[in-house]
């Protein structure tokens, strides 16, 4: 099992437009050969605060994810858990985000963990708990918006290409992240 | 004949990182064929003046260009032009970018032009002359550097893909820019 950071990203890198836009994501389709191949083998989503926020703001919170496809659970790493228990296949956890992948991975099973949003997967990356990245490159230049990654001074970091495909108008993309090894 | 705006590119956005570094771009492979293609067609190039005093500080200057397969003219679009002639086949031009890319286009004749640098490309992009984007997309998250596109508030601009291609490591990707039409 991996875990796994899943995301449509356009061309400049931006996997959310101005003011968190979303709508740009669907112009160029979504259900590529990748993205249902990733979208079933995730057992178990982790997601930022801020996800969840304009999840329940602008979807249908859990229920919307994946088009209303995915069923298991999603725990939310977050350091102000709401008051009250909002559904129960969220789970709120104030942990660091080693121990939220270790437990989204408890609850996959063999199955792999998704790692929704852009401040979750930079952390997880540098923390060399992401294992693979999957990129749907849809052909925009937003010009603005959510980056998903760089920019900060990080280290570099060497990806394998796992494969490459063409869906209508997207370009999928898997990358294998080439982790460095500590040596004794 | 098209202006091209030809780049290596690190899934994170960035096409030389930091400190200007290019070291990074030959380890994934040069030699696609889109890669070829796209220099093969190019018949005149301009370039911004951070571009040229890199390549004639770093590299060949023009003579290290592709390579050293390039043979055609170069326009540095600059300012502050140096006071002497370096080489024949470098003009400098201090007119705007638009005056810049048709003098290139007239110099190229049937061919293409080839747009060097991100703050040109940039330029180019937000004037409506920028034709087509050829990335090679190298398997690495560069962390810093400068970025090809975006993060300043540009406007959305749509692509269409053209083709997808596997080089050994890089995965070579063409898009055609969407131009706006004014309708009078």
């Amino acid at each position: 099992m991996s875990a796994i950071c899943h995301h449509t990203m356009s061309l400049d890198g931006f996997i959310a437009g101005p003011d968190d836009s979303m709508d740009w994501v669907f112009r160029y389709g979504t259900a590529t050969s990748l993205a249902e191949e990733t979208m079933e083998g995730i057992g178990a989503i982790v997601a930022g605060r801020r996800w969840y926020d304009l999840a329940v703001e602008r979807w249908d919170g859990v229920d919307g994810i994946y088009g209303g496809n995915y069923e298991g659970k999603v725990f939310v790493l977050t350091h102000r858990p709401p008051p009250s228990a909002v559904n129960p296949r969220i789970s709120f956890t104030s942990g660091g985000v080693q121990e939220a992948v270790s437990t989204a991975q408890d609850a996959a099973g063999e199955k792999d963990v998704g790692i929704f949003g852009a401040s979750l997967s930079r952390q997880c990356l540098r923390a060399g708990l992401l294992d693979e990245i999957v990129i749907h490159l849809a052909p925009v230049l937003l010009g603005d918006g959510v980056r998903l990654f760089g920019g900060e001074g990080d280290r570099r970091i060497e990806l394998d290409r796992v494969s490459v495909g063409e869906a209508e108008r997207l370009t999928d993309l898997r990358f294998r992240v080439v982790k460095l090894r500590t040596v004794e």
